[in-house]
């Protein structure tokens, strides 16, 4: 068993004698194999890796902690496994776990004498674990940062007049590949003109004109760790109003950076950012939280939300990307991604914020 | 409501009030909008999209044969409707709802005294329906399928001594999306080399070396359908040995294609590729099945396999793709994706299959 497997152990409830896990990101945390099939199972005492033919050479190479067992049937391996080992409770990972998949689970363990834990407690045990990263995490979600800003350096010299926003995405996302991405991090947003004031606007026709915002909102995947980063750039000369809003979008930011330390509750980065909004006569205008954590998923704990009570600790990983939306007229975001630190945080992007006129 | 959903309607069985969908595969089969969040519920009388406000618009717009209905909480909407509706029981899609989302749709229903239907019913319905395209399906296949060709035929300049696997799936990808691919089918298989003996070899930093043969397995998502090929080549000069195995597959495929007819059983495509492989000395080198329905999913009903004994009908797409793999030395496999019809099939493939020495 490695260090992960054993704290899960730790923080398994009374009377639980196993953890069933399915989801790649897990299986990748947890023994380094992220395949897309196959199941890993973690008793108090060890973890098995449970995979077909095809997976088993490459999982007993690249697999850590756990004894590989490869099945033809996986109900016999897992119902011999349960019997031998004496299992009588097993959670399973209710986030990943379909209907389909867990139904014949559950059948095989009734008839082993054993139950599944349903109730989503390993998942909320697994995301306490996840929440703080290791420095070997951080290193991933550090390069797959550091690619995502070299592709986009490399892509910013394509903006001009007539290139469109789906050409934009594919420069990049390309770029990205060829830096060393396994992929890119979520459906990259490259939009322009009155499309940056929607805040999840998909790529398409658009064309950049001059006085436009372009807002890219990217992020590459390394080794199954993701980066988010979000810069609003300036095509041609934009108006007074629109540099007011880039400048109070940056200070916002950067308050919001500011504020982030162990031991800061969530909602109170989430208010450093939105007060300094609204006081500058935008309340309204920014309607999504101010950051959320980024690991294996794009998307995890802490939400940086305004609902969020929870303190951040350190090593945990989150943005802060606040943004002024504007239907009809633009918008502006600017994110960062950040590991929280005793002292405040280190900022793991390092292209400009100063407003730029490409 | 479309027709896709009267037909859903008319399948489903007695006792049961409704459907709920939350793939977005069959969100965009049944109602044209397939967006990763929301639900789509079908009832005997209507069909209604719950989406949240970021999507109310877009999907107003693209839905359709639905009412939109835009929630702030999905629970209370959906049981605004379980109640006006009188709706007693709904069928769940089990393949695609996790625990963790079902479960407290099982307790509203509950709540309402309805009941959800966890038997996976509704997923076999849904297959029966998808099972057989319509020719606006396959137009969109078709046009997938073209635009992998056309970017196969882009990247193949490229094929030279010292090009990485990587490289060439790079390239490929790339040419896909300026092609308008909205993605890629599925991670794009570029192998060389011994690599070629493992079906699913994942690209790497092989390089391309004179004598090896390079098989790609690849294809193109188009309107959310998907494209499925396969070409193995040569570089270079090649042994006696490859040239059989080569020539053996392409008569194996082109025996396997002969056999399909509406109202063959698909063990019996799978037997006329298989036998002629195993007759002509190689028993143990083809290990998997000769092909699978392509549509919504790159993988989908049915199996061309030996075990299936169903059988084809009119407008069914599948692939036909035996090959023939010795470890340590090399493989090959040549792989069409076809319509069937009454009298054989439609190859939607125009590239040639006779052996190529790039």
């Amino acid at each position: 068993m490695n260090n992960e497997q054993r704290m899960l152990v730790s923080l398994l409830p009374e009377g639980a004698d196993g953890a069933l896990i399915i989801s790649s990101e897990n299986k990748r945390y947890f023994c380094s194999f992220p395949s897309e099939d196959g199941f890993l199972l973690i008793t108090r005492e060890r973890a098995y890796l449970l995979v077909d033919f095809r997976y088993t050479e490459d999982a007993a190479a690249k697999s850590d902690g756990c004894e590989v067992v490869a099945f033809e049937s996986l109900m016999e391996s897992l119902g011999g496994i349960i019997d031998r080992d004496g299992l009588h409770k097993i959670m399973l990972e209710c986030s990943a776990f379909t209907i389909s998949v867990a139904r014949p689970i559950e059948k095989l363990l009734a008839l082993y004498g054993a139950e599944a834990d349903t109730t989503g407690e390993l998942d909320k045990v697994i995301e306490k674990l996840r929440i703080v990263k290791t420095t070997a995490e951080v290193e991933k979600i550090m390069k797959a940062q550091r690619i995502t800003e070299q592709a986009l350096s490399e892509t910013l010299p394509y903006v001009k007049e007539g290139v469109t926003e789906r050409e934009l995405e594919l420069e990049l996302e390309y770029r990205m590949k060829k830096l060393g991405a396994e992929d890119v991090s979520f459906d990259l947003i490259v939009i322009t003109g009155a499309k940056t004031s929607m805040p999840h606007g998909v790529p398409g026709d658009n064309k950049v004109r001059p006085g436009d915002f372009i807002t890219f909102d990217i992020g590459a995947l390394y080794e199954g760790y993701h980066s988010d980063m979000t810069r609003t750039y300036a095509y041609g000369q934009i108006t007074e109003k629109q540099k007011r809003v880039y400048e109070v979008v940056k200070t916002a930011q950067q308050l919001g950076l500011d504020a982030v330390r162990s031991g800061v509750r969530c909602c109170d980065v989430d208010a450093a950012a939105r007060t300094y909004i609204y006081h500058a006569g935008f309340e309204g205008c920014f309607g999504h939280s101010t950051g959320h954590g980024v690991g294996l998923e794009i998307h995890e704990a802490p939400a940086v939300s305004a609902k969020n009570e929870g303190t951040l600790q350190s090593g945990m990983v989150i943005t802060v990307e606040p943004g002024i939306y504007l239907p009809g007229e633009f918008g502006v975001r600017i994110e960062d991604t950040v590991v929280v630190t005793p002292e405040g945080c280190v900022d793991l992007a390092v292209l400009p914020k100063e407003l730029i006129v490409l």
